[in-house]
């Protein structure tokens, strides 16, 4: 046996030391692992044996590293199910029908005792409420008249400078003077849609997608095109192109691409640089406006925060539409659109809908992304979201049949998971509520029938009840099957 | 001369003693002359001579009576300007065209030093201003979990149950599980508009009709029909019923009709309540659908708190739309609908419009509305907005030229003048506001250029400063008339 071969074994026997403390959930998804410096003591093996073992446990999709901050647990370290691959949606444009549904949901927000994994609302218990609760009250003593009166069109200049600042984090500069705040991320692509769009025209959208999308495309009186797309990677954009083609063949051509390059909802999918160029390039190729949701573009698990669309060459005029509800509060209904040469005409539509958004939100928000706390306090909502996502990953695999598929978002907190046997989600979504779980049926993400065997659960809590709820969706899976 | 001469003799002198001390303004619109019995006392006459010659100063149009309360010098007590009378508004539907001109206008919000006349805010200094930052503070503090999350679709129901009582001084018995909160007044008349009509229907309106009605018609991509309305009595009943044979007969027939009886913006006029039945008979006979926009139905000058359609038989399906933009803070966005067999779809669309309304601000406006100290507020701004709109009435009747006419609104805050000689009040805007005075040009209040020699001014602040800025706009027309 050589040194080298030792060696080999050293790092390996590193390797499963390390592992054992994962599974043993001693490390848990999201916690970072010992230095290399303070292991190395430990195991008393060299700084090359341990970087040795964190490269393998990396390889083995177990760990990541961080630049400058060191190991840490994969949220999915401890997974077992599948994942789903990539979906097939209809070819037609269609209509989305599912609003009574979505109404009978949201009538059950207030129902007490709910394990509420229905609606992807942000953790409270994360966000720094008393804090808020201070910016309110000095806000509203020491502003009484900016807070009381319509504010500008566009919303107030202090906000709208904080979002062009921090727009440049995801790769794009963008004035103040281009941002016109909306209520949330809904009124944003509402406004977008009709600003872009003529009557009838035909909308691309991922699929499955956000049910707000396709309310909005509704709303505006167009038509939805689903096309495939990768449960990690996005929009398949050979599929984009190929439905941009035939639609322009038979003289109803896609005019505008709603997506949510960055962790979709509900895949928690991010697109690649390359993808988002070529993107870019397949829509000036066809005239295809691109309107971007980035509400989850904060909320990133691993690596930096990835760029809008807007970073990239030819991305001048796509429409940014993102919000601080997935964020902050969506109570708070603060939201804002970026739309290049569609602004004047947005700005305008946004006065016939609502006049201008409220000031007290936007004040506070203001303050709040102002005295630098946000940036801390996003740090912790990344590293609890990829933990409590990682959990309930955990708790799906162990509660649900092992035929079941899930995906592992790449930042957000939704699961979107495809149930076993073609289940009928609706069937389960009344099973669940009976008994007090709170879930959404896949039918939502869709303006047809495919997804009716998938469910959509919010992970942004993690709680006992919560697992317990989870175990509840279990059983009555188990029970369905019978 | 008989005894019965020199009694007619002396309620006369009585009632020019009292006409003097209004003159001389130590009585000011609005405001509450001495008893019956106090000037009894004060001028040793008796009771039924004082009583006489406050009934000749009441005929004479300078005072009036409150029940239980006393005398009053009428809003327009010293007023010397004619006033419009019926408006003749094109016999086609239209669509609106202004947007343009008033996104420019809200552009202005923000300068600095500007004599604001133009948008119809509350007076912030009439505003509980203390009292409300207090109450967003407390709420903030105590409510961090209901003051965050989406919250229910319709809004909550503390707000919700608040809005129904109050419903009942208008005469009107609503269940809070009828109302939907909306962003403000402009969002209920948009989704009013989407739940009841089909895309390019004809909707009904008074002419001059505010700005975002127009607006809200054409969000909708619908069309606008002004009706001849008059400037105290509104919409003139005939006019409404032959437009709607009219439109039948060439099929294109009348699907809603958006009104404002109870202090229409711009005009202040208030419909009788045998009008207001009229109107309901008259809808049911040619299926059309009333939508009242009932803003300013709180802010009456004289009289208790008009009906709403909804009071009168028939009325169950009247599509009510308000706000607390004109009574408390436009800022806070809180509007809402009630929306009769409607309801259903109308939780439905704001659903896809806008998710649902900012939560701190309902939260705050139903503490505010539960503690009492609302009323009390409201007794004040009715009474201020009086005095104000009575002393903006007389300084235009001072430094404008005697052939201008101005309405004498029963309710509100804005001023419907028609400038002499076809001046053109966009020439008049833009001079105005060279010399930092704003206000908005008449062609902002229909679809076609039937008002280009009306302005509407903004009466709810009264200062030397909003006077300075009448006389600027006096000068500005005696210039271009030169």
């Amino acid at each position: 046996m050589t040194s080298e071969r030792r060696e080999d074994r050293l790092y390996e026997q590193v390797a499963a030391k390390v592992r054992g403390l994962i599974m043993d959930r001693i490390y848990r998804p999201g916690d970072r692992l010992p230095s290399v410096r303070e292991l190395s003591r430990q195991c008393g093996v060299s700084i090359t044996t341990v970087l040795d073992a964190y490269r393998l446990l990396e390889d083995q999709g177990l760990i990541h590293p961080r630049p400058q901050s060191g190991y840490y647990v994969h949220a999915y370290a401890n997974l077992r199910l599948a994942e789903p691959t990539i979906s097939s949606p209809s070819k037609s444009p269609s209509h989305f029908t599912r609003d009574e549904m979505l109404q009978a949901m949201t009538h059950q927000i207030d129902r007490k005792g709910l394990v509420e994994l229905a609606f992807a609302n942000p953790d409270p218990d994360l966000l720094p409420l008393a804090k808020l609760a201070r910016l309110i009250g000095a806000v509203a003593r020491e502003h009484p008249e900016a807070s009381y009166g319509y504010g500008p069109p566009s919303g107030h200049r202090a906000i709208r400078e904080q979002i062009a600042q921090r727009a440049f984090a995801a790769g794009a500069v963008i004035s103040p003077n281009e941002v016109v705040i909306t209520m949330g991320c809904q009124e944003a692509m509402c406004l977008a849609l009709r600003a872009v769009c003529r009557p009838g025209a035909v909308v691309a959208v991922e699929s499955p997608c956000h049910y707000g999308v396709l309310q909005a495309i509704q709303l505006a009186g167009l038509r939805s095109l689903e096309i495939r797309t990768r449960s990690r990677e996005g929009i398949s954009l050979d599929s984009l192109e190929s439905a941009a083609f035939e639609q322009k063949r038979i003289g109803s051509p896609i005019e505008a691409c709603l997506v949510s390059p960055n962790f979709q909802n509900p895949l928690g999918s991010c697109m690649s640089d390359a993808d988002k160029k070529e993107l870019i390039a397949i829509a000036g190729r066809n005239d295809i406006v691109l309107i971007e949701d980035d509400v989850y573009g904060d909320l990133g698990f691993e690596g930096g925060r990835p760029k809008v669309l807007r970073a990239f060459e030819g991305g001048e005029n796509v429409v940014l539409c993102s919000s601080f509800s997935k964020t902050i509060a969506p109570g708070y209904r603060v939201g804002w659109v970026v739309a290049g040469k569609w602004h004047t005409q947005i700005e305008r539509l946004k006065h016939s809908f609502t006049i201008s958004a409220p000031s007290l939100p936007q004040l506070v928000i203001a303050d709040f992304l102002t005295d630098g706390g946000y940036d801390q306090y996003l740090r912790r909502a990344r590293k609890t979201y990829a933990a409590n996502v990682g959990r309930m990953s955990e708790a799906v695999a162990k509660y649900f049949p092992p035929e079941t598929l899930a995906t592992r978002p790449l930042g957000g907190y939704v699961l979107w998971i495809q149930l076993p046997d073609c289940l009928d989600s609706v069937a389960l979504y009344a099973m669940a509520l009976e008994r007090n779980v709170f879930l959404c049926p896949g039918l939502l993400f869709s303006t047809g029938d495919g997804y009716r065997r998938f469910i959509r659960l919010s992970a942004s809590r993690w709680s006992a009840e919560v697992e317990t709820g989870l175990a509840t969706i279990g059983e009555c899976i188990h029970s369905l099957r019978v």
